[in-house]
């Protein structure tokens, strides 16, 4: 696209060269081709240093720009339409099954359902209006998907697994898997012996909850595992067997959360936070990232941090205590000398 | 199914209306359709808030209940089998080769296997007895797996791998990957030169293992990377290349070893745990969660906790300073009042 | 193969029976059919205890062996010689596509590749010269792959994502998923909203990159997410959107770098080290593992670690704290009884 024709679309003025566009980049990582964005004078420098053919600016910038520029009223709203315009296409799912998936007969398919080459559907599952199951995905028997719902690559859903509307599924995720269960005892001869506990229930994903790439959440052992409605989940992040998450919660890339345990409610847990088995974590509490949570915590500290998890003002003092042992010791250098001179 | 009919099943009695009952689940998860149980008449509270259809009591429970009950001699015992009858039945995987797998003309299979749709299977591949490939599994030149052992969709065993008996493999499962192995050099001119080690040993996997979705045990650089029998391994598990673990332990989600490592007999590494590479750890040792582990443990301390690895008793102290050093700073500041005054 | 066929092959002279040897392997994992080595006599403990079937060992060796042995002049090269000819042979690759995999007409294939069976490769999408590209692979839109480029089974590459020349994907790893990002704000009635922010942005991997088992890396918001040529990630790590990651560095199992953060050349992230978003990391940092990173790190400490991240010096006193408590209670102890006796 020529950076006319771009400021045509977004509604600005070109000022120099008439140069070809390809992509949409910060400043910072832009090279030839890209076009890139500043609204604040502040980032003056960043704008001089820029590899971009051409830098969208307000109307009334009045600092060099190294390139090309386009002038706007509302940078944020040009550089989001140029992104949109420049982004990969968007692949189109067209409504149908593909010749090479194999879909049981029993299967319920609604209007306009995109199933993708070499996915299997097995008996009993039933697919919402509207739903795009993507190439090379697995759904168990008797899975229910909501209407709307996008499902992207090798995703598998172990049998029983019942998800609500418009949720987003990335590649690699892992619904369904048996919890983690043993019984575990030792022969009169101290032998260990090691018994699987069957893992007899499911895993229920609420409406508008989007999982990330290879994200594992574990079947029940009873009952469900449950993740509310738009519970936003990132990448490789591991969910145990009858966890509850009641909804509207975060939990961001690596986290995991042990067996039984309740999140309520607007919650955020941090990356790589690990939340214990059997507790409760109130309403809108924020773990913190690399948190250990061993414990419940009630809501009466909202963001809690450190192993195990405390306060912000409670970990800053375990950092500091080596400062203050050397203040102690000085001062008591400084008592046994005054003691010693009495 | 009607509550009447799970009553006769587990021999029971039926108090109030004959509901239909579509699942089993916890009193507090649970809601209308389900069947929830209680034993303890400490958790009344729980029984009064209950949404489920129907609870499964003691026969000697003279507490209110404020739906249908199920009265029984004892409840665990009927609650599990309540649990089995209403789990998503376990999919039937008869034997034979979906005829869309590709499975090279030399690979021996034995009697009763099962091998689902979209499976590639290459050459040279041994299958014992009685094991099940579910779909889109990809199995490597060369890899030998056990009788009775159970892969589900989604796995890849690179070349080469060797599995027992009765293993248990869930979605994701990535054995045999290549190990993190590089040199790293500098020329003259401060060039940085990065060349990959060959990775040339494999995965070898004992009798009774079970593997959680997504997790990856790496190929040995020369010789095998091996797990112990009857180990369980849960989700997003990290084994690097040439890990021993003895057997008979477990190892947490998230949790991961580094190469070259030793793990003994019984251990138990909790989530999100992490083990250097070239050490060792004594049998029956437990690594609590979180936990960074820079050298072997003796087995000394049977429980380690912290990064570093400590006892719980030395953490204690160590989260417990800032209270100390406040008592510290009081008395010392007494003292030099004491002091000051004579 | 027999002891002394290697031997021939690896220019030494057995000593001792003509056994069968099937694998290399370590002295303490060998077993027998293996071979194992040992150059240096401080091992003798581990050569007497080995139970490989033959050990290489250097000529003047004069120590015992439990077992034949073959001499040479240079145990080191002998050994990988012997693992190289007893590895399990890697898998030809055969240029051409499998006739069950599904490639849009529109993609452009370069000399000698070969796509393997079940692969989805969508339109628009270009594959360099010699790129291998095995089974079960998912290659969205418009991808570019550079020629030389090997990529295991079961990846998955989402729309737009470019690849260099002569890397190397392992199983289940994950290119240009959607980032995590969401609007988060509430309703006057307390009600809270979650938008998603669309992710319009891509992947972009420079050349030499190697990528291990199921590791996740997102499409950029705007622009891209920037790997730098020959950096080497391992297992099940995690990259945010807009991440950039500038060359030569090494990402350990299990870390996570957060959106926006940009790593410097020759850097090494140890394992499970979590880096936060919108920080800059100097070229040669190294984090160490578990190390929780949540500013930008300058370069004036070359090896950062603990959480918030530190010097090694600073955490050992912070590890040291206790004792010092204790040293400075009774130095206090003493100084209290001096003054109560003046």
């Amino acid at each position: 696209m020529k950076a006319s024709e771009l400021a045509k679309i977004i509604g600005g003025s070109l000022i120099g060269d008439d140069v070809e566009i390809i992509a949409c980049a910060g400043l910072e990582e832009a090279r030839k081709g890209d076009v890139s964005f500043c609204k604040d004078p502040k980032h003056v420098a960043m704008v001089r240093r820029t590899a971009a053919s051409v830098v969208i600016l307000p109307v009334d910038w009045d600092n060099e720009c190294p390139c090309a520029s386009i002038r706007v009223a509302d940078p944020d709203k040009a550089c989001m339409a140029a992104a949109k315009l420049l982004a990969p296409p968007e692949p189109v799912r067209k409504s149908g099954v593909h010749p090479s998936a194999i879909v049981d007969p029993s299967v319920k398919i609604g209007e306009g359902v995109h199933i993708g080459p070499f996915t299997v559907i097995e008996k009993g599952v039933e697919i919402g209006d509207g739903a795009i199951i993507e190439a090379q995905v697995f759904i168990g028997e008797g899975c229910r998907i909501g209407s709307g719902t996008h499902i992207y690559p090798q995703v598998t859903l172990r049998e029983g697994t019942v998800v609500g509307k418009d949720c987003i599924f990335h590649c690699g995720v892992r619904l369904g898997g048996d919890g983690y269960g043993f019984t575990n005892s030792r022969k009169s001869d101290g032998t260990i012996v090691i018994e699987k506990i069957p893992q007899l229930g499911i895993v229920e994903i609420g409406d508008g909850v989007e999982i990330g790439s290879n994200t594992t959440i574990d079947r029940a052992r009873i009952g469900r595992t449950y993740i509310g409605p738009m519970t936003k989940i990132d990448n490789l992040v591991q969910i145990g067997h009858n966890v509850k998450v009641k909804g509207y919660s975060g939990l961001i890339a690596q986290s995991g959360v042990a067996g039984s345990t309740e999140i309520g409610y607007g919650c955020l847990i941090w990356a790589q936070a690990g939340i214990s088995g059997h507790i409760k974590i109130a309403d809108g509490v924020q773990v913190g990232p690399q948190t250990g949570v061993p414990q419940s915590l009630d809501g009466s500290i909202k963001y809690v941090i450190g192993t195990p998890a405390m306060s912000m003002k409670d970990l800053a003092a375990i950092t500091l205590a080596p400062k203050m042992i050397q203040k102690l010791k000085a001062e008591l250098k400084a008592l046994k000398a005054t003691v010693a001179a009495k």
